[in-house]
C-alpha cells in the first residue's frame, strides 16, 4: 500500500509532535517540513525536507495532506487559506469565537481548488466539540459542563510573562473538584466563572522587591485573572525548569439531562501528560481521514462534526466492527 | 417542515422508552406501532396506530424510518432482515459475536431494496463502541478497558429466576473501584475478569429451606457467576418491587495511551438512572440520521463508526458550529 504523504508547516512544539507521531504511523510518511524560518537553522528529528514557505509551491504534486501546526491568533488565518489553495490541510484553529468566519474563508479556497481542509481539530475545540455534539443531540434537554485542567495555559502564562520585572512563569487552570462533583450528581448547577476553576502560577521575579506588585498585577489582570481565585507562588529560574517544564492539560466534560424523571450524566475526560504531543495524535488521525475524503472528492472545509468515524482508522471496516463495536 | 414518521417496533421496555422520547423530539412524529401480539390487546402513551406485524406492509410509504425495540436474542435477526426490504431500520442489536454476520445479512436486503438500516446503536455496542473506536484511531499504542455498572443486568436477572425455587431476583454489575483507579493512573494492569466486576443479586425465595441451595447454584452457574465474587441477598417480594424497581446502568470506558514517555488517558462514562429509556434517546437520534442518509441515497446497512456526528442532530451545521465547536 502506498503511504499518505504528509508535510508539516510549523516547527514549535505542536510541529514536533506530529513529527514524533508520524514515526509510529506506518500508513504515513512524513516528507517535508515547511517553515518560516530559514531552513538551515532547523535541526529535525525525521529524515523529512525543510523548507522554506514561500516555495512550497513546488511541494503540490509531492504531499498528500499538510498539517498545519502554527498558532491560531496570527499563523493560521493566514497560512491556511493559502495552502488550502494547493494542498489539503488539517488544522487545530482554536480561536472559538472566529471559527464561522475562518470556516467560511477556508472553505471557498478549498472548494474552488478542489481540495479538502479539515479545521479545529484536537481536544478543544476537537474531542470535546464532538462529545458535546452527541451528548446534546441523544439527551436534548440538559446542561453540558466543560472543565479545563489541570494544565499549563500558554495564554495565561504568557500574559504573566508581559508583566515588568517577571524573568518566567507557569500558569496552571485548576478546575474545582467540588463543582465537578455536583455536576456528576446530575443538580445543574449554575456555576460562576470563579467557582469553575482556580489558577495557580509559578512566577520567577527579577527583583525581590518586585513581588507585591507583580503578584497584585496577576490577581487584577481582566479576563485573564480577575475573575478567578489565584493562588502565586515566587520559584527559582532551577525550579520552574525542573519542576514545571512539562505541558499537562486535560479536562472534563460532563453532560447532565434527563428523560422525564430519570436523569443521566454523560462524561467525557482527557489527562495528558503532553498537551502538545496529544493534540499531535488526534491531529494525525484526521490528516488520514482527509486523505480518504479527497480520495472521495469530498472537497471543501470540514469540521470534526462532518467525519464519519470509520475514516480515522488505519484498520479495515470488518476489522474495527469485530474489535471496537 | 415535514416531520420524520417514525414507527416503533416492539413494545416492551425499549419501544415505551422511544414512545415517551419521540414526544419530546420536534422534528419526528410517532406515527405507529408494530407489534406481535393483537393490537387491541396494547394500552399505549400516544396517539400512534398499533398494528399486527403481519400488516406492515401497508405502512411501507407511512413511515420514514422503523425503531426496532425487539430483543436481540431471537427477535431482531429475525425482524431486521424482514423489516429492512420494506422500511429504514435502526435496532439496538447487542450480541456482539454475532454482529459480522447479521451486519452482511442486513446489508444484503437494505442494499437490495434502497434502504438504511442502522445497526447495534445504544450505548454498548454503540457509544461505547464509538469511544473505542476514537481513542484506538487516536493512540493506537495503548489498552481499552470497559467496565459496565453499577446496573441491572436483565440476562443475569434472568439466570438467576431460572433457578427452581426463586421466585423473582435482580442481579446488579458492580465495577471494581480499584481496577478501575489503577486503569486511571495509566498502569495498563492485566486484570482478570475477577478483579473488573462483582455481582450482587437480590433474590425472592419461595421457600426457606431453600436458600442454601439456591446461593449455591447461583454462585457456581458457569459463565454467568462462577468468574465472578458474586454476593447474593434474598429480599421479600416487596422489597424488591420497592427497592429495586427501576434499570439504571452505565459504565466507563477507560483508554490509556502514550506519545513515547509521555502518557494520556482517556475516559467516557455513563451513569443511567433507566438504561432502556437513554438506549431510546440513543436510537432517536440515529433515526434521524437514517432519515438523512436516506435523503442521500446512502444505502445499505450502516454502523456508528459510518456515521457522520453532523447528522444526529436538528439543529443546522451552522448552528452545531457555533454552540458545540
Amino acid at each position: 500500500m502506498e503511504k499518505i504523504r504528509v508535510a508539516i508547516c510549523g516547527y514549535g512544539n505542536l510541529g514536533k509532535g506530529v513529527e514524533k507521531g508520524l514515526s509510529k504511523s506506518s500508513d504515513m510518511e512524513l516528507v517535508a517540513i515547511f517553515t518560516k524560518r530559514d531552513p538551515n537553522s532547523l535541526t529535525i528529528n525525521s529524515n523529512a525536507t525543510v523548507v522554506n514557505i514561500s516555495e512550497v509551491d513546488k511541494w503540490k504534486d509531492k504531499v498528500d495532506v499538510v498539517i498545519m501546526c502554527g498558532g491560531s491568533a496570527t499563523d493560521l488565518p493566514e497560512q491556511v487559506p493559502a495552502m488550502a489553495s494547493m494542498f489539503n490541510t488539517v488544522d487545530s484553529f482554536d480561536t472559538h469565537a472566529r471559527i464561522p468566519e475562518y470556516i467560511e474563508k477556508v472553505n471557498e479556497v478549498a472548494t474552488a481548488n478542489n481540495k479538502v481542509s479539515i479545521i479545529s481539530i484536537g481536544w478543544d475545540p476537537g474531542l470535546f466539540s464532538l462529545f458535546r455534539l452527541y451528548a446534546n443531540s441523544i439527551l436534548s434537554s440538559g446542561s453540558t459542563y466543560t472543565f479545563w485542567g489541570k494544565g499549563v495555559s500558554q495564554g495565561h502564562s504568557d500574559a504573566i510573562r508581559r508583566i515588568k520585572g517577571v524573568k518566567n512563569a507557569v500558569q496552571y487552570t485548576i478546575p474545582n473538584p467540588e463543582a465537578i462533583s455536583r455536576v456528576r450528581l446530575g443538580e445543574c448547577p449554575t456555576l460562576s466563572t470563579r467557582e469553575k476553576h482556580t489558577r495557580e502560577c509559578f512566577v520567577v521575579a527579577e527583583n525581590e522587591e518586585d513581588k507585591t506588585r507583580i503578584e497584585k498585577e496577576i490577581k487584577e489582570m481582566p479576563n485573564y485573572f480577575d475573575e478567578y481565585d489565584t493562588t502565586v507562588n515566587f520559584v527559582s529560574e532551577e525550579v520552574l525548569k525542573s519542576e514545571h517544564n512539562k505541558l499537562p492539560h486535560g479536562g472534563f466534560v460532563i453532560h447532565s439531562g434527563n428523560t422525564g424523571e430519570n436523569k443521566h450524566v454523560m462524561e467525557f475526560s482527557l489527562k495528558l501528560d503532553s498537551n502538545p504531543e496529544f493534540t499531535s495524535s488526534v491531529l494525525i488521525a484526521f490528516a488520514r481521514a482527509n486523505y480518504r475524503l479527497s480520495q472521495n472528492k469530498d472537497y471543501g472545509a470540514k469540521t470534526i462534526f462532518d467525519i464519519p468515524p470509520i475514516l480515522l482508522s488505519p484498520d479495515s471496516r470488518n476489522d474495527l466492527i469485530k474489535k471496537y463495536l
